[in-house]
């Protein structure tokens, strides 16, 4: 792209939004060229449309100057890499103002959404029409984007917390500015198009999830009926080797669907990370954290190697089923099962001392540390999740955080394995092993999104301000990643910086360029996302990005 | 397609193949010629490959002669054309001899299969191993293959009934003789091959279902663990405007997953169909049967206007409380709840006379209809539902029935609706109205495939041998197909006549136009399948396909 194609597209996409809805300052330009980690790519405009119709013109004018594009919808893909688009020089199209929320059935439990609609928006909507269905939503923040989250197949935490398979009918600008709808949505005035997915003919919505082959400006995203009972359950292991039996329990209530949401577990550093930051003083600022310092905050915090929690959802006799059932299949395992009904949580909140004595458990912290996992297996969104980025930030967590901000360190590695207790704990193992070697804490979440799979997600938590640590990281997410998918265990989602890297097979990469050459012969849309080289291109590929995020750093 | 294009494809496929997997005398085609209702296109030779390699071949040499093909699994598409293809002069590749069961995990139940792989081969595979594990059949026949099945989103009737959102990791030969794989079965080592279905990046499989864009060569399918309790329930509307509460009613017990399965409805014609074939006698050969039969039977049969059917699975409390909830929200229907647990129904087997007796019910008739029904909601294919394809026939149902061969004439129409019971009364209504005004008892079942959906199907149920049948039936066909898109009830399947006259719009046409061009260039796999024309060109295309279906019978 030359300055003359680029001045081209700034004029056209100017006149058409208006210069108060372009920015190509360097000023206001640079918080959308900055990540959790480093990065190079320059952003030379933002764009931000009102509409789809704008839309639509603003990649008609990309293709007609030849300025690439990148699409985000709110921008928050932290650890992954924010609002910084994969391939230098794209300028952002930034889809926040579109805002409405376009339907909604409480009959039916569904609401159609445009990309701007943000988790406290929809949780809101909800609360105020006094709805009685539930959302689900990503523990990340209330202020992403649901549409965003869902095509980059972002998880939650309720029933229905495999955001993907709960959405249905995506309407689409196509990267030359055509407008494609998808299952029964594209049937002429079809009664189903927010009900069902699948259409007629071939299913094309998984072409545009993590992929560059559209933008999505609408979407139906399914919401649950509130049940009449709710509680939570937490397990804590009290034996580092306690992993493989707790997930192979797990995975049988699951299956059989006593289980019927998600199962999160944290390893004692994601714990220690949710609660508090890197604890400077009692470590005389030595890092890693060491075992001693972990065992002590194990005992003082009371929390175990590995911490599992989960929602039961039903009637009363289904949830004092389930609470049956549970208590059962963890018996004989080395922890702790507690349950806390929201009857409980919120006596508990009023008589939080009274009740320590009572109960002979210090509900106080306990409440801190549970209240917005709690939340979140009810649908409410939180912020809490992003404070756990100022974890090695030597200043205290702002009132408004913003880890791209404030040069907090992220990187998130997302291996899927199946779930069985011996797959998992090698998994695990591999990723402690990897990062305590290069100096970080092995914060580790697991996640049981499906009866049969096990989404981790592996941290690797600095301060960018620290001088080399932005390479230090980058290394060690290399190796992580590398040492992962040799053990077979693939991410579920890729960072920016891994996108070149990831290995392809030839036919699989073939494919996607087929694909991508029919529907956008310009490669005007977000150039290099999700755009896997074929597994003969790939150590080049990855010795290529490697060497990209050394030169960024 | 010229003659010496054949030949030369002819001689190839032979030494490829051997001479006794290609047939291409008239005698042996006939019957791949040949669906329930009128057809013209012919089939110039039979292929039968060993395997995926051959399969790559067959392809390879299509592309070099410019012979199209036509893949089926099994070629059970009944109702919506058999074995036939969609467009003249295909080559039929019969993948019935791919029957290799290539993967099995009890523990995170799934199995991976090639085509041919059938319904009944699966089930005693299971049954052999002695495994826990139940699969999901659809009620057509054990002898269905289950790709082809999943891959036309077929449904059946435990809490895996939705097929296609069941299936995870495709191994697809492309048209050009390529092999993709899908999912995580596509990341070179991956653990996840079997259980993560939506890998990394852009998920293909949808591309791969109701389309003509690839051959699914082996694919793994999900198995559900068998309940520690199972019971049926049946309910009976003793009133014909009792369907929209309780579709309401069953909608909401979806949603709130007391009802984990697909529950079934039929009408009263549809259950005599199921019952015996067209009673003759009585009606002194008139049709179509009248309201005055009817009640006849449903009173002597004792079934309803609408009768309702699902499973109820879980352990013995869960089971329980499902059932108090169910008989909770059907409280104030005008009907008869019925449950029916698997000790019951062993007891009702072994002592029905006295069962009878004992529980003032004529149990007998009842096993009769509700034994193929439990079955499939345990997994257990059955052969039941074919002989209601010879409701109209004056022969006796054959011991090895074939609808094709017995001239058996058969149209499924399969609209959808959203799952309220307004939406889903005026579906029944008009289809009711359409088939009885020209003649045809209106057949009709509605499953609630999802909590949100309704899945209806009508069949048109003739008898081939008597003249001027065919094109009745294919004239209500139609009449039925334009009546319910105008009211917003689209197919979730098309049957080979329906699919040049399906309405599509033109982005949507365009998209799956330039998908084909790039992925099967010289098109020849499976042409005119799923092929939707623009909605400018469908009434021109639906009079086409009218004129050819008058033609053709």
């Amino acid at each position: 792209m030359s300055l003359e194609q680029l001045d081209c597209a700034l004029e056209r996409w100017t006149q058409l939004l208006g210069p108060e809805f372009v920015s190509s300052d360097p000023l206001r330009r640079r918080p959308a060229e900055t990540a959790t980690f480093a990065t190079c790519q320059r952003v030379p405009a933002i764009l931000r449309p009102r509409d789809r119709a704008q839309i639509q013109q603003c990649l008609r004018i990309a293709n007609q100057c030849g300025v690439p594009l990148y699409p985000v919808s709110s921008g928050k893909n932290w650890g992954y890499g924010s609002r910084v688009p994969p391939a230098d020089g794209c300028a952002l199209l930034d889809l926040s103002r579109l805002r409405r929320i376009l339907d909604f059935s409480e009959e039916l439990g569904y609401v159609t959404v445009e990309p701007g609609v943000t988790q406290r928006q929809l949780y809101g909507f909800l609360r105020q029409r006094g709805s009685r269905l539930w959302m689900d939503a990503t523990g990340s923040s209330p202020e992403c984007s649901l549409i965003g989250n869902v095509m980059e197949r972002g998880f939650g935490h309720t029933p229905y917390g495999d955001h993907f398979a709960h959405v249905c009918g995506l309407e689409v600008v196509l990267p030359e500015g055509e407008v494609l709808r998808t299952g029964s949505a594209r049937l002429p005035g079809s009664t189903a198009a927010a009900v069902n997915r699948w259409g007629v003919g071939p299913s094309l919505d998984g072409l545009f999830s993590q992929s560059n082959l559209g933008i999505v400006t609408a979407m139906t995203i399914w919401l649950m009926p509130e049940p009449e009972c709710f509680a939570a359950f937490f397990f804590r292991c009290e034996d580092p080797a306690g992993l493989p039996p707790l997930i192979d329990a797990l995975r049988d209530l699951r299956l059989r669907d006593v289980l019927r949401s998600s199962v999160h577990i944290g390893n004692d550093y994601k714990v220690l990370n949710g609660l508090e930051q890197y604890p400077w003083q009692q470590t005389g600022g030595l890092t890693p954290l060491s075992p001693e310092h972990m065992a002590h905050f194990r005992k003082t915090r009371t929390f175990g190697y590995w911490n599992a929690s989960g929602g039961l959802y039903g009637t009363r006799a289904q949830v004092a089923e389930a609470r049956r059932l549970l208590r059962a299949a963890l018996r004989t395992q080395n922890g702790k099962l507690r349950f806390l009904s929201e009857k409980k949580l919120r006596l508990a909140r009023r008589f939080a001392k009274l009740f320590s004595v009572v109960m002979r458990w210090d509900v106080t912290r306990t409440i801190d540390i549970v209240e917005p996992v709690v939340g979140l297996m009810r649908g409410v969104p939180t912020s809490h999740a992003l404070a756990s980025a100022y974890w090695r930030k030597r200043m205290p967590i702002p009132a408004d955080p913003d880890p791209d901000r404030d040069g907090c360190g992220l990187l998130w590695y997302a291996p899927v394995a199946p779930a069985t207790g011996e797959s998992v704990a090698a998994l695990t193992a591999l990723a402690s092993d990897t990062l305590l070697q290069s100096g970080f804490e092995p914060m580790i979440s697991l996640t049981l999104l499906t009866p049969r799979s096990v989404y981790a997600v592996i941290s690797i938590t600095y301060d960018r301000q620290v001088p080399g640590e932005d390479q230090r990281a980058m290394d060690c997410y290399f190796r992580l990643a590398q040492r992962c998918t040799e053990a077979g265990y693939h991410p579920y989602r890729l960072g920016i910086q891994a996108m070149p890297a990831a290995a392809a097979t030839e036919t699989y990469s073939s494919v996607l360029e087929r694909l991508k050459t029919v529907l956008d012969p310009n490669a005007v849309l977000a150039p290099e996302r999700y755009e896997e080289r074929a597994a003969t291109l790939s150590a080049d590929a990855k010795n290529r990005s490697y060497a990209q995020a050394q030169l960024r750093s």
